[in-house]
């Protein structure tokens, strides 16, 4: 059994750590990288650190940034009374992408999980308290995903950030768009069913 | 609609072009490692790069290595009488997992094409020819694909490289393992009643 040179068994091995790279599709890049034009190979690994260097979070926001703070908090058009409250940066994105928010995000770094040692002290909670005093926020989006960590984050932030004046809501539960019933599990339907609305 | 950072768009982009990565996974590797470890992200481009200069192709056979000849030509162990024909070095990699065979190899480095302006003398066939005489070959296996181009390429080579006493064989066309007749499309099946043969 041919062993493959050993800087590319290494380079395999790296990328096929990276989230969603499997074995095969590690070692077919690692080959097409072992081929590649050496001007192309030295590039990407200039663009790696290079984006790994000047990338940050964005202080007020936890938004990744090359400035400080962020475009989206720099934004005279965003509206600071709205709060959206995500897990991740990538979250933002995602929102961006479906391009139907004008208010402003707060990026907590991940969700409670106290099995995995995740407490609310782990998370970017003292800054989004002082974002929501800060800016005047009357209301907070808790965008966070459907699990039951996130469910019980969702619960922890709207338990301690509650006071007279400021709304919480958190996004809708129910059938995504473009599937029909079929493709539903139980839970979602049973959550669609709960919050169904009135047809005008 | 939010601008990702620019060394971020940068990135993104140049990890897209990479082969079998689309938009998506490009995008969450890009954030991936604008978050990870700056040492992790300085290793990774380390490795990236370290392997395109160490690799080169093996000047006899073609394959991928980091010392000339490489592992396969220099191994006393190997029967210099067989030499498999492959169009890629990653060819060289899926055979020796398949363990079966115990000859020589050599890289092609594509197949021909004259529509995409590949002709014989693109391919490494004068080396083969070298190789052929070089080493007392008796037999050539043809381990190329089974489209179009691959088939005109092994007739191509066929032609020119019979001379008497020098055995050239192909793989068997037939049935993948592992499967039903029902995944099996006509061309496979066609080739398999063709190929057939008799039970001991």
């Amino acid at each position: 059994m041919l062993a493959l040179p050993p800087s590319l068994t290494d380079l395999t091995a790296a990328l096929g750590r990276l989230p969603g790279l499997g074995p095969r599709s590690a070692e077919r890049l690692a080959l097409y990288l072992a081929q590649a034009p050496m001007e192309s190979v030295r590039h990407l690994a200039h663009l790696m650190t290079e984006c790994r260097s000047k990338v940050t979070a964005c202080r007020p926001c936890g938004a990744l940034t090359e400035s400080q703070p962020c475009a989206i908090c720099r934004d005279p058009t965003r509206d600071p009374s709205l709060l959206c409250v995500v897990e991740r940066p990538v979250d933002i994105l995602s929102l961006e992408k479906a391009g139907s928010y004008n208010g402003k995000y707060h990026v907590l770094g991940g969700k409670l999980s106290p099995l995995d040692g995740i407490e609310p002290e782990d998370l970017r909670i003292a800054e989004l308290k002082s974002q929501v005093e800060q800016e005047s926020v009357r209301e907070i989006i808790l965008a966070l995903g459907t699990d039951v960590e996130s469910e019980a984050t969702g619960n922890y932030l709207s338990h301690h950030l509650r006071r007279p004046g400021l709304r919480i809501t958190r996004l809708a539960y129910g059938l995504p768009a473009g599937t029909g019933l079929e493709y539903a599990d139980e839970i979602t339907l049973s959550r669609a069913l709960e919050g169904r609305r009135d047809l005008d």
